[in-house]
């Protein structure tokens, strides 16, 4: 429906009255293809008007280029650039991103998913093209959340004094994924609240030249201290200016007159721009404007009342999480929860209204998350610092410097472990095995149950000491009543640093080890090749480092062929690890080294020969 | 010679003259142990009336904490500790580090090393007294440079709002280790520059409350107008105010009278204190004063005249990295070299005086440099970001995340690869392997001699894709020539993926697999093997990944046993990744997974068993 705006030519064209029904008409198709599709909604709702307006004011097909922060508002953007037709496959497998990406349109200058990235893109970028001789506005678009990474801080300390055509558009709505977090925050809020800041300007400068010199201590100081007052006022006066910006704003975002005034005003500037845009998230659709936070990563829902239409009612993973944290804080006041911006889907929002004194979200910034959480631990308290595994990436140094040399005890609650789906490659959990494990003094669980996770959740806060990552994947949690075939051990301190031996031959075909919930494909990857005619032992690794080499060994030794299963890449991984220190063959299926797209678990298993099937076939060959 | 005033009681009777007094001697005893251990000299010498000024003001035997940044200013404080008579092995194997650890004194309340994570965990410290009801104050001490890594502006921006009976303090030199970068060193200069800042925002109160409410276009305006401006003026006028410290200072950091002003004052208040301290880097040694950066981490000297003493006049591998930067350059115009404020010790000055417009130094600022350097491939630039491997770390999602899944061609220079020597355990270059390996579409090298080294940065810059990632160790560079009995192929683009086959048998005892710079070890084990009776293969890996598999299989199967020598740790190495693709079993000699203290490279090999003899002893059982 939207092709015959799909280049930016023709929407140059358009008058206001037409773009805003254009904006209305994108309202209208986002609601109902991501009612379907599942997607960030609350924040393209509320970008449609900026996005119309930097499309028609900039030129896309020629120097010009906007680099999306965090990339979930990229949607109007996908429109304006001819993927409509597109939207019924977003974020599914061979679908199109839910996030810019390069192969997808040249538009899409650079590929972005994690937060706080596109202020150093875009400068390095505009340097680029500084040096080329290229002309033409390189232009990052960043949410007020996502200013509070320290990442966003660097570039624009750096890039104000020394990066020109650079514009930021600070796409300010009051909140990140859930409520904001700090200081810039509040001055943001103070700005905004200045009414009209850009004009409160001028009448300072209007009045302090209007300042009769009388009735002051002396003519010279009054005169000095206008001058010193003018240089504070009018120079130095945002945190935005001070950095070397010249900052503009704030403006209506939705108001495409404003936009145009300073859209077209910042194209004139040659030096660095800052642009302060107000907007509000899930605009023009009244449940996600109610609740932004359910709308920001929202599943299917019902168009007409914004009722979310569950598909799964078992509990998930970062539920289990949440629960077991509120019962341990009941009993351990020295328990403390910490989060990066993420309080819903982690699952502590129970935890944060019990314990508000112990409850400490951040904002975006997981190097501040773990080193914090580090300092807690000089006074004898006991932080959980609860993660998805692709943003914990961001704080490798802290963990290593600060806490694995320390030898502090804290824990890694690691979400999200594993493949994510709809989100891709950006999000995919693949590489913590590979990067925790290397770390002196960390202690790896991966637990495949919940009654396990809660077990060891317990046993890390109150027995262990030291660094403890529990890793845990995105979605519904098992329990051992899931699996009426198998005989669990009862997970006690005495035996958590133990390998869980489920089934054990004195010679058998097959000894599998899994990794954490690969511990499913394991029990039905055992099944088909039971049914095959060959004999299988079954071990779930559960602690991967330490790793219980003496029971693997045991079991290995009982076994012609050794596999491992895990959801995590085959490099740096638990196989790889094992293969090591075990010093024998072993048949590792693991994530391939590749970027892992975007996919269900179930697609993603059957693209890289993870499902039982494909590993129950490729152990038959083996075999025979 | 400083045991009487060892513990902070004795500290806390002396009077100002007597301080000045003590100052003077711990300025003397730093500059001669320093010249004969080596170590920071510049930045500990800025900071000595500050130590003695925070141990007589606060009481750290108590429950009052000094977190130091980055740790290297923290000598005048382990002399203040008892810790004097330790500094003839100061950064020594076995010694006391140059560092804070809590190992050595418990009023080294957190370990550092890295850059700008003290106000992380000074805050978490402070909130766990809190929670804990334990009084005291929690004091930051971080200087001007690390202020521009990001973890220092998350951390500022989260606790100032938050976080009790937090103090820091800005020491403020002008500088990182080298010249400062960006804004808020910009915004600090002006802040210096106000003379007496706080007195200012007195006259501005006093001077408003004076302004007659006459000749202004309306009354009501005016008065508007000043309670407008008071409170930007007064309330929100610094970057540091505005994120909810009291802001006080700047003082002179070498005045006693004015840092006990303050630091008393700042007891006194409840809520987070942001103290701006001004001191020069190299106080009170002319030749440090004059060449901070030089005698920022120094060898040895001659006191009286900061004459450095040098033993070694080899080149060292950041001289040659320099060097072919100068020269590929001059042909390469798109070539650009990045760095994270180590323009002089990664060996770039030249380049940055030949190629002004080409060499960007970021400040301390990881992430920053990564995506940035990113950013300048979209445009078809070739950025060099030349960076030490410990200091990488902390950048490894803008690594992952925007570069290798991106797949973008730049290049990452890893100088201090493998042990470092006297810095000891938060620097130590061991991890890089495990860390890059697991990231798809990266290439990485390891090269031995100054020709693979030249040749390979030459190839990667012109004639690759993607990212690459080159690592190299600290200290001087090996030659063929230093090798005269090996044959050395010629690197070149048709063979810059292969392994080096140095030496190869049709049987063999032993094939050694050796990565960089352990390439002299592996000589030296071979020839020690040899007068044993054993015969021995030799390959060069040089590539690290991806792994040249065909070539290394080859002589494998000619092999009875097959090792490995690296300067990583084991897990996620070389070693590891090459078993799991050769499937076969591999005598692996690598760092051990625990912190790797600080000592000399060969007292490291030896204590690791990674020194010809140990290896060459191990094979030599494994054979009979």
């Amino acid at each position: 429906m939207f092709s015959e705006i799909s280049n930016t030519g023709e929407l140059k064209k358009m008058n206001i009255e037409q773009l805003q029904k254009l904006a209305s008409s994108i309202r209208s198709f986002l609601i109902e293809k991501v009612s379907k599709t599942g997607g960030h909604l609350s924040s393209n709702l509320g970008v449609v008007e900026l996005t119309i307006a930097l499309h028609k004011v900039f030129d896309l097909d020629q120097n010009d280029d906007i680099i999306w922060d965090v990339g979930h508002q990229s949607y109007t953007h996908k429109i304006l650039t001819g993927r409509a037709n597109k939207f019924d496959m977003l974020r599914k497998y061979d679908g199109i991103s839910g996030f810019p990406k390069t192969s997808e349109d040249k538009r899409d200058t650079f590929n972005t998913g994690h937060s706080s990235t596109s202020i150093s893109a875009a400068s390095g970028i505009a340097k680029a093209k500084e040096l080329k001789g290229i002309s033409g506005k390189t232009i990052a678009v960043i949410g007020d959340g996502a200013m509070t990474g320290g990442m966003a801080f660097e570039a624009l300390n750096y890039s104000g004094h020394t990066t020109k055509n650079l514009i930021i558009i600070l796409n300010d709505n009051d909140m990140s994924i859930s409520k904001n977090v700090g200081g810039i925050s509040k001055a943001l809020k103070r700005l905004r609240n200045a009414n009209r800041y850009l004009k409160f300007k001028q009448d300072v400068k209007l009045a302090l030249d209007n300042i009769p010199v009388v009735g002051t201590p002396t003519k010279k100081g009054l005169t000095k201290f206008k001058s010193d007052l003018k240089k504070i006022v009018i120079n130095g006066d945002s945190v935005f200016e001070s950095m070397g910006f010249t900052y503009m704003g704030p403006v209506d975002g939705h108001n495409f007159e404003e936009l145009f005034t300073i859209l077209e005003h910042s194209k004139t500037v040659e030096e660095p721009v800052f642009i302060h845009v107000h907007t509000k998230k899930g605009k023009g659709y009244l449940p996600a404007e109610n609740q932004p936070e359910l709308f920001h990563g929202v599943g299917c829902f019902e168009p007409s009342t914004g009722r979310i239409i569950c598909n799964n009612d078992r509990i998930t993973w970062s539920e289990c999480f949440g629960n077991t944290m509120c019962k341990l804080a009941e009993k351990n006041k020295d328990l403390v929860a910490i989060t990066a911006a993420m309080p819903f889907s982690t699952g502590l929002v129970e935890f944060s209204q019990k314990y508000p004194q112990r409850f400490f979200d951040v904002g975006i910034a997981e190097q501040h998350a773990v080193t914090f959480s580090a300092g807690f631990t000089i006074a004898g308290i006991v932080p959980v610092f609860a993660v998805y595994s692709t943003f914990l990436q961001r704080a490798y140094d802290q963990i290593l410097h600060d806490v694995s040399l320390q030898n502090l005890h804290m824990i890694f609650a690691i979400d999200r472990s594993g493949p994510v789906g709809a989100d891709g490659e950006t999000h995919q959990g693949v590489y913590d095995i590979s990067y925790l494990s290397p770390m002196p003094n960390m202690t790896i669980f991966s637990p495949a149950l919940a009654e396990d996770f809660e077990a060891i959740l317990n046993i890390s806060v109150n027995d262990l000491n030291g660094p403890v990552a529990i890793r845990y994947p995105r979605g519904s949690i098992l329990h051992r009543s899931d699996f009426s075939n198998v005989s669990f051990p009862k997970l006690e301190y005495r035996n958590c640093f133990k390998a869980k031996v489920l089934e054990t031959y004195n010679t058998v075909d097959v000894l599998i080890v899994s990794v954490g919930v690969m511990l499913k494909n394991a029990i039905e990857t055992k099944k088909l090749l039971n049914d095959m005619g060959f004999s299988v032992s079954l071990v779930d690794a559960f602690c991967i480092k330490p790793i219980d080499i003496s029971t693997i060994r045991r079991e290995s030794n009982k076994a012609k062929i050794v596999v491992t299963i895990e959801n995590n890449v085959i490099i740096g991984g638990f196989g790889e690890i094992l293969q090591s220190q075990l010093d024998r063959s072993i048949v590792k299926f693991a994530y391939k080294d590749e970027p892992i797209p975007q996919g269900s678990v179930k697609e993603l298993e059957e693209k890289y020969g993870l499902s039982p099937q494909s590993i129950a076939d490729k152990i038959k060959k083996l075999l025979r």
